[in-house]
């Protein structure tokens, strides 16, 4: 058994049951519901009090027995979807013995048998949803003594071993596994465009050509690597093709009833063609997102274009940061605006399966995160240089917003006739977004949790304060603790606050940092080393943050990063259409452009995307292909694995063929046989043809008398003449 | 039995055995030999005179019962890689009664028990290869009625069902099926392009536009529907998955012997590396491919170019024609040196499997056909009509060919001033390629064969007359055929001498033929009408090929054509690129350039395929997903096989689960087991922390008591104030 946290008292899981919002007979009546239901599927519980009215109900699997069906049951299931190449043993005992249990796997089984709908041998637990509204929250408790382990190893480590992600597979399930797991084959793939990048950017300036193309191969190989990556630690840990086993989500609404063809059980229909429509709504929230965050970008970009080139009144220091400042006012509004609407219209959009639910938000997310991270990027390099000139004049309608700070108009005036374009400001612009925003990010994401920690506290204090002075009590929960246990509830108590881990927002951050790298880092080559050091201590600041800030997450399975992929191949090819166009746009080598928008020729503008474009296609194929011979232990125990089945089966299925005696001496055998059996079937009836036909040689050996004979007669029959001319 | 085939006195195959270039002792020790090796699988045979010094050895299968084993294996094999849902059932007799043998199947088991190496139960005979160079060919009998039949069904039908593309797998197996499966498919697609084409004919004039999208967009639906119907015929013809299963090429060449650490058997290993720098040499073979066949088409091209445009002597009527004598002179001793250096290249290439082996010819061979086909009309579309007034001029270096015809100097000199571009040469060479092309190959290849086949019965006479008046004789092999078998074996003596057909030059010639719609049909709208009438003649001619003209064919399996659908998306691909170049280089609304080639601008060019082309990568993946959508009777009953034997395998493997019991008043009964577990261990040693913790609710009666208790003291304990404001 997995089963080896100390110091959680057996705990498997943990729920926190609130009845704040509801009125006493109904929070009395559901919670005798859930203990039985709880009960039902056998798992033994306690329940002890919890903060600020709720109770905290502790689980255990009652039987071992019980738990072993369980992971039996489901690795069945997986062999039948063929995540696992051999049935297990039939024997469960012996079968968990040939494969031990591993603590994810037992938190994941015991959660699924909470959750699962009763139709399916679960509970029907769900939290927060439905008649479950009152289970605020289903989790696991940390394993501190673990917890302090990992920590203090990855202070004190520079890489992340294999073995490493196998503990936190084991720990935390592949899901949570495949994210450490890409960041830190992302992180080794980044010293190489480190090192390469600082060389160009001692070496050949920037925009350089050679770092261009250097950069989008390492893009595409690190993408197509990836991918094969992901298949070798699928097999390594045993989830491969478990993506493609389908969950159907609760909140899935079906149109009509129909029988399925092909179970012949009745389910729920919801029209493909409905959902297309649903679907292509899309567009137009596409379109909103676009218009109402490219609005706001390009109006803080025009402000403080304005401001920065055009403005030359008193305070300008200071005026410099209004568009800032409307930008971190604004922008967080409008995200969480637009991704509310995001999950509202995936919702609309009533998809059947959890994994259709996922790759439609995910798209939707990627969209908006495409537009806040980079279109003010795309706006300086393709708008701002080329068409600088024509439409910085135009800038003065923001005067509006530093009017009151201006002396007098010409200071609010269109640039002065010499003005050009500041060819550096693209760089600043790249050099902020790569390197304080993620260091910004990096700080929140630590910083943030602990402070919300705290606040909830001293509010926590605060009230129970006042309500002292009211005369009246909060009731403490630990009040009644038996002292033995007193440490160890409050620790629950403390976990039970916590946040739940969405392992997505981490992915999504990588992915969007790995879109500086693969779009513009050709306009600051040292873009990689600042991504390495980031995302050293990202690695580390995340395993903090699951460790100590946030919930123990439930271990989910997972054999890829999902529909991250794609947003990476997409971002890599998107990479070799910027790269190849900043490139020529701002090349400084005396053909381009540089900051003279008027010698930009538009053609060749055209081809060196269109021939970029296009050797990336053929470059890609080559990697992919190259990629594909590069055998893996993971494919090796594969196939291995395979093979052994095959064999297994073959021997077991065709043992009984070996009875048939291979007819060796066939010739006579048979023909005496079927001698008779011509001779009793021609003085039945008439005989056939072919058995005439047939007859005519008697075994084999007359056929080769025959034969030769004929051979013979030819070259006799044929005239000497004849033979001379052959 | 699928034995059902009259008058071929129920033999299965027919080996004819040449002894023309073997001295007599080896031609009949080897003749021993091979009817041992036979006869030591169960083959039944019998010896009969061939034509010009052969004998031909009949064979049967002695034994159904050894056929059935076969027939096991088979299905056997085919389950455990996949190609098949379930195991066949154990019984063998059971199985075949369930799913009885279908002919192709019956004729292709024997086929590879004859032709399989004896390691792998067969008997070796390998036709015309090393040991076997005398066995000059094996093939089954012609099925007269069921061919008489079919011919005459599809001379009166105008579309062919999936019936009958049933029929024609279950004669002559699954890969020809798939090619009649594809050129029907293409048939039935064609129907709407013709009818399109007809009326942008007549209404929008050539290089429209609107015909280039609807043109692309169709291409790109078929491409795409092609490939969801190959699964389709695929799951409805058993075959899913078999291209998976891999062949070892008899002529793979190990560098070394290595253990497989998966099978811990010793195979044959060539370095990666090493066939990697040998396939490198296909570059300078493209590139050397490309060179000769454009030096050759440019040349004629050219010449016939300036005798058209420039030369204005006598004979211009005649002279015209040389090039294309030129053409029809050299391409063909070309292309067959050509395409004897790409099978060179490949076998050097060396490849494991036969699927390899297969797709590296299949490119090679497509480059070339990309080059043979296309070529001339690029040259016309885009090096003629741009560059016509540089190059032009400088044509007269091919006077030469000319100048013994010209009577002055003037008549060779360059184009005369006021000489402008023919803009209707492109459209007179799509015609020629689309229509006159087309009809020409229909007619060589019903037409040639026959001849061949005329010609060779006139030289064998010819030959025995000779030898006749010489005083030999040319021994006449029927000479002494008994009366009732003599008309049959003067078939199979005609069989004998027949050609072997080879289904990708079928193929081929479709997926070139669908390139011309794709690349170019945009110049000549009408191309469709002309495939659609092409199509079912090429249809009805080949199926007569196959019946008539040729031996029967080696029934194989196949789940899709190939490495040909590969060449049809990159002809798709491109046609989006040339169409849009066609429409913008040679549209006629007054903004192209339409024969002024002034007027052509570089980066409105660019600009069209830049933008045509991501509409396309983008319209594609719409289509795509669209047909993914699509519901079909395959995927259902592939779904449907999946289902059942999962919920077998299900059913089978989780019964004895279902003896553990749910444990549904699980609160009592496990309590009272638990507590008697406790008070034991408590008074064995001192009682854990653990144990203490979970002792103090005894079931989850008792935990429910426990925490209404709680809950309702909650409400007791919080002041009134503190209600009031919460």
């Amino acid at each position: 058994m997995a089963k080896s946290q100390e110091g959680n008292m057996d705990v498997d899981y943990v729920i926190s049951y609130h009845f704040t919002k509801t009125d006493k007979a109904t929070a009395l009546a559901k919670f005798e519901k859930l203990v039985e239901a709880l009960a039902s599927v056998g798992l033994q519980t306690e329940v002890r009090n919890g903060e600020s009215q709720s109770v905290l109900l502790f689980l255990r699997v009652a039987s071992d027995e019980h738990l072993f069906g369980e992971v039996y049951r489901s690795r069945v299931r997986d062999w039948i979807h063929g995540v696992r190449a051999a049935a297990p043993p039939k024997e469960t005992r012996e079968a968990l013995e040939a494969e031990p249990l591993y603590e994810a796997e037992r938190l994941r089984i015991i959660y699924q048998l909470i959750t699962h709908p009763q139709s399916e041998g679960g509970a029907g637990i769900t939290p927060k949803e439905g008649e479950w509204e009152n289970v605020h929250s289903l989790f696991a408790l940390h394993d501190k003594a673990y917890n302090d382990d990992w920590m203090k190893k990855w202070r004190t480590s520079y890489f992340l071993k294999t073995e490493d992600l196998d503990d936190i597979r084991n720990r935390f399930g592949e899901k949570i596994a495949f994210y450490f797991a890409f960041t830190q084959s992302y992180f080794a793939f980044l010293l190489f465009p480190a090192v390469f990048g600082t060389g160009a950017f001692l070496l050949l300036g920037h925009f350089s050509p050679i770092y261009g193309i250097v950069s989008a191969l390492w893009c595409t190989v690190f993408t197509e690597y990836w991918k094969h990556q992901e298949v070798d630690l699928g097999v390594r840990w045993g989830v491969r093709g478990v993506s493609k086993i389908e969950h159907r989500r609760r909140d899935f609404r079906h149109e009509k009833l129909i029988t399925d063809p092909i179970t012949g059980e009745s389910v729920g229909l919801f029209p493909v063609k409905k959902r297309l429509q649903r679907q292509l709504w899309q567009v137009p929230f596409a379109l909103t997102a676009a218009l109402l965050l490219g609005t706001l970008i390009a109006t803080c970009f025009g402000i403080e274009v304005f401001i920065s080139e055009v403005y030359n009144g008193p305070l300008k220091w200071l005026l410099v940061f209004i568009p800032t400042g409307i930008l971190t006012a604004v922008m967080p509004v409008l995200t969480t605006f637009l991704t509310s609407m995001a999950t509202q219209l995936t919702q609309y959009e009533n998809y059947e399966t959890h994994a259709a639910y996922e790759t439609s938000l995910t798209q939707k997310m990627f969209v908006l995160n495409f537009i806040t991270s980079y279109l003010g990027i795309f706006l300086t390099a393709f708008v701002y240089v080329p068409f600088g000139n024509i439409i910085v004049p135009h800038l003065d309608i923001f005067s509006v917003a530093v009017r009151p700070f201006a002396q007098n108009e010409k200071q609010l005036a269109g640039p002065e006739a010499d003005w050009t374009i500041n060819p550096d400001r693209l760089r600043k612009q790249v050099i902020y977004f790569t390197v304080t925003a993620q260091l910004v990010n990096l700080a929140m994401e630590l910083i943030v949790p602990k402070l919300k920690l705290r606040g909830g506290k001293w509010f926590k204090k605060y009230q129970s304060d006042r309500a002292a002075k009211n005369g009246g009590t909060t009731p403490n929960p630990a009040a009644n603790d038996p002292p033995e246990d007193a440490a160890f509830l409050k620790r629950v108590r403390e976990e039970a606050e916590l946040e739940v881990y969405d392992v997505t927002t981490d992915l999504r951050e990588m992915v969007i940092q790995f879109g500086y790298l693969s779009l513009f880092s050709v306009v600051w080559p040292l873009t990689a080393v600042s991504f390495v050091i980031n995302d050293w201590m990202e690695l580390r600041a995340d395993a903090m943050k699951i460790a100590e800030v946030m919930q123990r997450p439930t271990p989910w399975r997972a054999d890829t990063i999902g529909p991250w992929l794609d947003s990476l191949s997409f971002l890599t090819w998107l990479g070799s259409v910027t790269t190849s166009a900043l490139v020529y746009l701002f090349s400084n080598d005396g053909l381009g452009p540089d900051g003279h928008p008027a010698n930009i020729k538009l053609w060749a503008l055209l081809l060196t995307i269109l021939l970029s474009e296009h050797a990336f296609f053929l470059v890609r194929k080559g990697i992919q292909f190259a990629i594909s011979k590069l055998d893996s232990p993971g494919l090796q125990q594969e196939r291995r694995e395979r093979f052994l089945v095959r064999k297994q089966y073959f021997e077991e299925n065709l043992n009984q063929l070996k009875s048939i005696p291979k007819m060796v001496d066939a010739g006579e055998e048979i023909t005496k046989e079927s001698l008779e059996e011509d001779a009793r079937r021609g003085s039945l009836k008439e005989s056939t043809p072919e058995v005439r036909f047939w007859g005519r040689q008697k075994g084999w050996k007359e056929t080769v008398t025959v034969g030769k004979n004929l051979i013979e007669r030819y070259e006799i029959e044929a005239s000497p003449e004849e033979k001379k001319e052959l």
